[in-house]
């Protein structure tokens, strides 16, 4: 092991494994992931070139034959819990996504919520032998988030008792569902529902695309892979469109809508039955956003740990750069966002269960709730996470740009869930309803209950421009719950600024939507600074059950970096609305520099206790034994361009260059 | 066209015609840059494949051949201006970097600086027919920024009359130069120079490493490609490890340093004069920051235009997504940075050049300035310019993420600025550096000069914390020269601040050193509010100069635009130092929405006038004639892994696959 990053090892306060136990939730849960890891990474089957070796077709290639072999295991040794699974997939196909993804999480799922018992014997049994492949294909090339504008249509014809599905224009090709491309010989198509002369909206249909044997397009249907992307190498999202498609009427998922063969329709029950899973999901990214950034601080603080440049004092040895203020400054206030995040997943995933067992029990009172929560934290984490992996990528210097490193391939497998399942600005503004809507019921006199209770208090406050700096101000800067009451105060203000808004732009005679299209900054800034308290006050809050006295110090230690960065980086709000003092946020940004020398020895210890495998890491830089430059040069040596020492343009243009200059 | 695009630019209210010349610096450059592009356009020999679709290998291949020919067309062509060699080879390789760049603008031009008129002989003449390839292999893979700490050594044997390269270390192998793994037959080796026992520091080498006939590498040579990166494909950035290689003494350049026969070592008389292409690099990379930011504007400018989505108002047709507030705040500071940073990186080159000019007649005196200038503002921009590329990606919601919106490709290609020809960070302290010295040299009654004259007034302003709300201040928000003056009071307040942290941290018995790694934050800051200043001052100085009344008015909307728009994002700073009460950064908010609006009717315009070739833009998203969704479609279906109906892993994995379940 390289020396230094073992010396700071040995300097760290606390206990590395409690940390990871804590993390993973239990340390059963912490031994239970190792063995699923160990099954994966001593399993010679899934043995894989590195994939920035590889071309597009080589890459889906080893990705389809991993999924298989995945599939067949998994049933081999009974995993069959979700989070196993999960585990099991992530390394398999190390946090990248996979071909049979939407197979697996979408076409099975949905046909267990939505398909009929006589759907089911039809399609589950095929569908779980891998002999049908499902995708999910909602999106179109021409609509993403809003889906009542997307324009593929289903035509029932009650003389065939058939639907006729059709792309009516170039934009209504579907466009973008994973595994769809080439893996797929059937999709669950999202089309407008026309029968007798009426439009139903949207439903579900099973489409079938491929030929079960030969896998040849099937008549009527144009599908294909949209071609390279900005990550998601492995997966062929792809297109379809649809010419006069013909499939039989029980061929639409009839357990809640249907229609009758001789055309008439039936309304479903509720509409809001499916909006669970899209909670789930969200939930899901908020959980990824932590690991995606834990990944990345691992990779950046341990070479740091390892690094050497440039000289602090003149005369004496290149210090590591993790002793500059500087690097400490770009990735602590990063670790903290990692540890802030999971906890938030935890969080995220310990409501949505809660809520989902009331709604199960026909209370769905805490539903919106819910939904504006998960909303507005995968757009916050998610945002945040993403700029912080390039920061941790730049902190790596020249060679964070390398392949090798792990950093591009983390950034541009993270990068979409910006956009996906509910493109994040979209989400902000779903958040904001929910906010401004509370924000109304209270000034109404009703009683809040929730995370939104604050705004209970907030109708008689104003901003008291004079106040600003003179106000006397209680706040304790050095105490957590202070600060959670002061970011709390923040979302009040700005929930707050943000309706008056409206407020304004309906007096100009505006009309309520171009008022809130005129007020939708305001209204993303107010979401935003909701969810910042909601992630302060959890961590926070997690503090309480941490037992171990080394480890609630050097967590509280993040915690207060966590608050205290988030001040300095948005102290206009808190200078505006007279919650802190300029005595104050120049104290805070002085106790910032300490807590990074405080945080500095702990800093190895904090990203071992993510506890990443080196080989889901994939990052010469980020590896546990620290030998980085060795690794990086034999990386180098395999690559492809070197499998031959003279690459042949030299003999095709550059060697004839010389006689014709 | 587009209806939508077209119907855009019909209600433009300037002629975008005169503003392209006034970005180009003039009609006659407009039609010549034109005129050189359409003679790379129209040239069948530079059609090329998507790179996209391409393997590594191919991608490199393909840039050899271009290169080639491109040199023998340039030649043909008689072009031989830099300012018209830049755009022909900006349309060759489509603002992507190529395997020869080292040669042509590192090899070439260090001989003509540094070689003795026997070495030109020798080596002048072949580099120019390209017998000889060279490359400049400066950084290690230990070293990147820190050039001291090079561990590459030229031990001299006056026995022979050589120099002995070697690489000591894993650490000292060469690492990154451009066109090194596989073009290169030349390298110019930076090497820590030892001779009869003593270290002179480092010194270059001409070495070659290849053998001239056969391309292979020599004895002692250890040469590759140094593996894929996040961009820079068509790039063979190369390693190099020496392995006891003996070159002549004559080999090294030798038009100042020089080693006698006998191994006597002469001093250059000074060490300042390669100072000038680092200024000068950094200079042409903050134009390549509006370069980047100018193409990702337009593509997501004019996709905003055509792509349609959701509702404002119900009922009423999806609007343009360039209606939505969230839209207009996303894009349009950023095209206001990109006019910004524009006339930024013209004024860099002027004052470049003015200040060359002084140097070469032996005034150094603003040499300093220059340097700390250019350091700084080749951070300040690329670091903004970086992530608003990713801004604009994301604003393209899921087709941003398709290689066919060109933003990938914008961003991997850009974002190596923010760590090559000096880390940003490193860049912003040296500018500190500079601000800092002439902080203390004005607070000792020093008359300051040039950019930093307004430390003068500094030092007797001092943090009023209570004075912050209630301080009567008489900036008129709305008129651009008092904003430039609050600005230049913010960086002289933070200048300021980090000046007195160093001053505390020394009392705490610090050394200067460790005051100076304790007080990095605030001194990075402090560069940037210095160099946001300076952007601001340059916009607004810039308006003094447009005859045209139009073009005036929507260039100092933009110029407001990007003023104020800083304020809000840093209010903190203006309302810590008393600059701004909380009424005007109120008021700023609103202005903001205001400016949005105005620049409305004029965004696809303004993003015309940059006149960005169809070819050069490369994005199916951004196409002039706003075409979108069919280009898409075509783009996806010649993608290569659509070459064939059913990929081979269907008959490998997927269909045995179910015998097995």
């Amino acid at each position: 092991m390289n020396p230094d990053i073992k010396r700071e090892r040995e300097n760290a306060t606390f206990d590395v494994s409690k940390l990871t136990n804590i993390l993973d939730q239990g340390q059963e849960k912490t031994r239970r992931r190792r063995e699923i890891e160990s099954l994966v990474f001593k399993d010679p089957d899934f043995n894989e070139q590195d994939p920035n070796f590889l071309s597009r077709s080589e890459r889906y290639d080893q990705a389809v034959r991993k999924s298989a072999q995945m599939i067949l295991k998994l049933r081999e040794f009974g995993i069959a819990d979700p989070e196993e699974i999960y585990h099991y997939k992530s390394c398999v196909h190390p946090d990248r996504p996979s071909p049979l993804d939407l197979h697996l999480a979408m076409f099975l799922p949905t046909l267990v919520n939505q398909a009929t018992t006589e759907q089911m014997d039809r399609f589950f049994t095929a569908a779980w032998n891998l002999e049908i492949i499902g995708t999910y294909a909602q999106t179109e090339m021409g609509h993403g988030t809003h889906l009542r504008g997307l324009e593929t249509t289903a035509t029932y014809d009650p003389a065939t008792q058939e639907f006729v599905l059709n792309s009516p224009t170039v934009s209504s090709i579907k466009w973008w569902p994973g595994g769809l491309g080439k893996s797929s010989n059937h999709a669950i198509v999202l089309a407008q529902l026309y029968t007798l002369g009426n439009c139903h909206g949207l439903h579900a249909f099973i489409v079938p695309i491929r030929d079960m044997n030969t896998h040849e397009p099937l008549p009527g249907i144009v599908v294909g892979d949209i071609g390279p992307k900005f990550g998601f190498n492995e997966v062929d999202n792809g297109y379809l469109k649809l010419e006069n498609v013909r499939i039989p009427r029980n061929n639409m998922l009839m357990k809640y809508a249907k229609v009758e063969p001789d055309g008439t329709y039936l309304k479903p029950k509720s509409a809001k039955l499916t909006y669970g899973t899209m909670v789930f999901v969200r939930s899901m990214i908020v959980g990824e956003s932590a690991r995606a950034l834990a990944k990345s601080c691992t990779i950046a603080v341990r070479y740091s740990a390892v690094r050497h440049q440039s000289e602090i004092r003149p005369g004496e040895p290149e210090p590591q750069i993790l002793d500059y203020q500087t690097q400490q400054y770009k990735l602590f206030p990063l670790l903290a966002m990692a540890y802030a995040f999971t906890f938030v997943g935890q969080y995220m995933t310990k409501i949505y269960h809660r809520i989902s067992g009331d709604i199960n029990q026909g209370d769905l009172s805490e539903l919106p709730e819910l939904h504006a929560l998960s909303a507005g934290l995968k757009a916050f984490t998610t945002w945040e996470a993403n700029s912080a992996i390039e920061v941790c990528r730049m902190s790596c210097g020249g060679h964070g740009y390398s392949r090798s490193s792990g950093l591009p391939d983390i950034y541009v497998e993270f990068t979409p869930t910006c956009t996906y399942e509910g493109e994040n600005t979209v989400m902000m503004l779903q958040t904001a309803r929910y906010l401004v809507k509370s924000y109304r019921q209270a000034k109404e006199g009703q009683q809040l209950r929730g995370i939104v209770s604050y705004l209970n208090e907030s109708h008689d406050r104003r901003l008291q421009p004079q106040a600003v700096a003179a106000r006397p101000t209680v706040v304790d800067i050095n105490d957590l719950t202070s600060l959670v009451e002061v970011y709390k105060l923040r979302a009040a203000i700005l929930v707050e600024m943000a309706a008056k808004s409206i407020q304004q732009e309906l007096q100009h005679r505006k009309s309520e939507e171009d008022a809130w299209n005129s007020s939708a900054i305001d209204l993303v800034r107010a979401s935003d600074a909701h969810c910042h308290y909601v992630v302060v006050k959890v961590f926070t809050d997690k503090l309480g059950e941490i037992g171990d006295t080394a480890i609630h110090s050097v967590l509280s230690t993040l915690a207060l970096l966590y608050a205290m960065n988030g001040i300095t980086k948005n102290s206009g709000d808190f200078l505006l609305a007279g919650l802190l003092n300029v005595p104050q946020v120049l104290q805070i940004s002085v106790r910032i520099k300490e807590l990074l020398s405080q945080l500095r020895p702990n800093a190895v210890a904090l990203v071992d206790a993510f506890d990443i495998h080196d080989k889901k890491l994939n990052s010469v830089l980020g590896r546990y034994d620290g030998n980085v430059y060795e690794q990086m040069f034999e990386w180098a040596r395999s690559s492809p361009l070197n499998a031959t020492e003279v690459h042949e343009s030299f003999h095709k243009y550059l060697k004839p260059l010389r006689s014709k200059l």
